[in-house]
């Protein structure tokens, strides 16, 4: 399939007309894009590269798009009540991909784009010679609705949202050293690496209830999510967390590895999901609106995290 | 330097506070951008991969960063008169890339993002086992103004503004079998190839004077941008160039090596420029209003690019 035959694939499987407010879609030099009135403009981009976000990637073309996108809407969601207008795609790939591989990201892309309402309004194809993802996602939001990572403040309690920890235990039952590993927990754990999912709704009750004073979503670990929103912030944190913060696949599959599910909540990475720093006034409320939040520590005066644990090595995919 | 050093870097040497409408610049989930009110949306993305857009980039950051940009606002200029909003760059690269190569890409990467006025607003980092440069451009355009590619009509004329095949033979000059040829062309052909200008001016003077009824960057050669207007505006085109439509400093270059300067200008690749369909009417005041701009034959009923000549091999960068 040469460039211009793939090119009409993505625009046809792209459906532009979808969405009205995308005023051209891919096949011209830019995407024409009608912005919401009364917002402001979000933009994020995040990568993923063989060799670090994944390894063979042959018959992985849907699962990397699903995640691609995912991730990027995770972002927007890290800003609050956001809502995805558009995103570029620029996927560069080796000469010898098949058709079939680019055929099926591009549906499973389109797919998963319908799926969030966030329309794929452009991109680029390049070769290389190693697989490389990477995304731009536009989103708009009321401007009163943003949640930086600056606000907490000393006393603030650390909620989460969404999986901790699981993500890496799905990279390990997918590529790693638990692949052979059955159990009941194994499709969680695999989703949870494959397809994670953005929160933008409960971003939105965040927003729209006021309950959040700082909030940013979980790509690289509790512990340093705890630790870039208290840097923001200038004060310190402090992660306190009981079993019941992470989800009964992941504690199973610790039992059967013997690992020490803390270690996957605090250092895993890839979770996504969302962090915030809550007022305590605002707690009970919180926990009405959205009682999948669990605590998971609180904002101190001073600098730094503290665990009291021994296992919180950081997570770093950079 | 470590990853949060590096975001640090990036934030100070981004300037974010340079433009009121960057609201909230690197270091948060997403950039948060005032959209101009008024216009619509402009989005696109290019990519430059090691291996493909170039080779040993070690000594390169500086040069890498100018013509990320540039390719990437060229598409804006592609679309009329546009300004633009902002970029984000995502750069993945090996793990012991010297810290005074990331140093030397932000630098120059924010003196270009100043120089045009597209303040650099967000991005990403990432690992991978070779360079790999991403980047999004958001502009702001009257709906009016924009210019698709999809608007020639038979016996419109076909005009191109910026240099024509220069830029490969600066390729040849840099990685090539040129690479020791010396000449007065040599300056020129390499910044061609490195620093291609975005003409956004003169796009800005197509739209406001409504002089072109299609245009688009010229980033793969004029036989295929030829075509892909021809393409989209349901019609075919005939190339007849004359040697004025290239540089004094093509020509010797291709005096010095034999070569046939036609078979750059068609076929070279990443000149960026312009090319645009002007109806005959319309010729006179494109040529007071933009006299550098040449003309490079004209639209025709039917379908495909005729040249007339044995040399079109069309660009393939992908």
């Amino acid at each position: 399939m040469g460039e211009t035959a793939l090119l009409s694939r993505i625009a046809a499987l792209a459906g532009s007309g979808g969405r009205g407010h995308i005023l051209l879609g891919p096949g011209d030099d830019c995407a024409v894009v009608r912005f919401p009135k009364n917002s402001v403009m979000l933009a994020t981009a995040d990568d993923m590269a063989e060799g670090t976000h994944f390894l063979n990637p042959r018959g992985d073309a849907g699962r990397l798009a699903a995640k691609l996108l995912r991730i990027n809407l995770s972002d927007l969601a890290g800003m609050g009540a956001a809502t995805p207008v558009c995103v570029l795609c620029s996927a560069s790939f080796p000469a010898d991909t098949p058709a079939s591989w680019l055929e099926e990201f591009v549906r499973a892309l389109s797919r998963e784009c319908r799926l969030f309402k966030a329309p794929l309004a452009g991109g680029n194809l390049s070769r290389s010679g190693k697989f490389h993802l990477s995304m731009t996602a536009i989103g708009a939001a009321r401007e009163a609705d943003i949640i930086k990572r600056s606000g907490a403040r000393p006393g603030d309690l650390l909620f989460t949202l969404g999986p901790l920890g699981e993500a890496k235990a799905g990279l390990e039952l997918y590529y790693g050293k638990a692949r052979h590993l059955r159990g009941a927990f194994r499709k969680t754990l695999l989703d949870a690496f494959w397809r994670p999912m953005p929160l933008l709704k409960e971003a939105r009750v965040l927003s729209r209830l006021r309950l959040a004073s700082a909030l940013m979503d979980n790509s690289d670990g509790l512990y340093k999510s705890a630790g870039y929103l208290s840097q923001a912030s200038g004060c310190g944190a402090e992660i306190s967390l009981e079993e019941n913060c992470v989800s009964s696949a992941l504690s199973a599959y610790c039992r059967k590895t013997g690992a020490d599910w803390r270690a996957y909540a605090l250092s895993g990475g890839e979770d996504y999901g969302l962090v915030c720093a809550v007022p305590p006034a605002k707690a009970a409320a919180l926990r009405r609106a959205l009682p999948q939040a669990r605590l998971a520590g609180k904002f101190t005066a001073g600098s730094g995290v503290r665990t009291g644990m021994v296992h919180a090595k950081p997570y770093e995919h950079f």
